[in-house]
């Protein structure tokens, strides 16, 4: 059984969601593996790593304003504000949602549904560079 | 260290916990792996894969109940309506809760605690065939 | 590729976030693996498993407010209340976050972020006997 390591890094732009789906589709291709798992882990406690619809961008958009109505960005509720209005907003939001997600590979592919895509979710205001370490076993 | 995948087919009814934990055991069981991981992925954004309260059938109507108040199907919330009022909504549950699941086996049996149940969640009105991808690997 | 499984028991105090980083650290190092995968599975459906900021000890209060907050100790909202008014609170909000998590090891280390923390966050009000099942694999 052979495993194949390899660390992401993208660039977020702010409170929004990045496809990256086709990059790590690549990642697969380039491990050889045919038969295997494919485990992805966000480094950050800021920022999320999510499977949603890849079809109407209107989702994406539906998301966020439903996570920032749920969460708002209101210091007098947060005891944590050192680090500015959207800090504590996005830990919550990363509790509330994932920070690693496991996809198994059949036939050299990930096995993912017609409409499901793999997506870092930035929850702070401003873009960061965020870390996806990628773990692939199998043969 | 073999490897063991099979496509699992549900068919749910609409917007209720359907407990399939005797199906995967089932499948642990045929593929003679007595140590080793269990891997779950649900191929569809508008459903859930969780783990939960096996016992009280109540647990389960009142984590609906708190589910449909936290997400209420309000067309007017939404930019993304085409699918139907149950759709965007589904898509936030899901995003609320999990894709996939990973479970350890030991001794040729999942490690599940006591009180612990696997459940596909539907999150639309109407019953879906849903697809639970299982990978297994271990001894 | 060796497999090591180690059941890890924490007690719990109600309500609050336990970091159990280090003893998860110590079982990766004992293991011996240098690449690989570690997985921790919660046992129980009224506490979760996340990964969250380490730094700041406020953001753990926050969390805990913000989830009071969102999933109410009212027995009126609920159906299942047989086991106290924090029982099925508790349920919700393990549904709201996770179960699992799977950390790549790479150079024997877990693939961490510099400010993530592993915990066991109790929902109950008392404090309670909580098992953690790690399966670490890998080379």
């Amino acid at each position: 059984m052979a495993c194949h390591q390899q660390l992401l890094t993208i660039k977020t732009a702010g409170k929004s969601l990045c496809n990256i789906t086709a990059k790590v589709e690549n990642i697969v291709a380039e491990s050889g593996i045919k038969t295997g798992l494919c485990t992805l882990f966000l480094r950050h406690t800021s920022a999320s790593l999510v499977i949603q619809e890849n079809a109407d961008p209107d989702v994406l958009l539906d998301l966020e304003k439903f996570f920032a109505k749920l969460v708002p960005e209101d210091s007098q509720r947060y005891i944590h504000n050192a680090e500015g209005p959207d800090d504590m907003p996005a830990h919550i939001r990363t509790v509330l949602t994932k920070t690693s997600e496991q996809i198994p590979i059949s036939q050299g592919e990930l096995v993912l549904g017609t409409w499901q895509g793999i997506y870092i979710w930035e929850h702070r205001q401003r873009g960061h560079i965020r870390e996806v370490f990628i773990h692939i076993t199998g043969d």
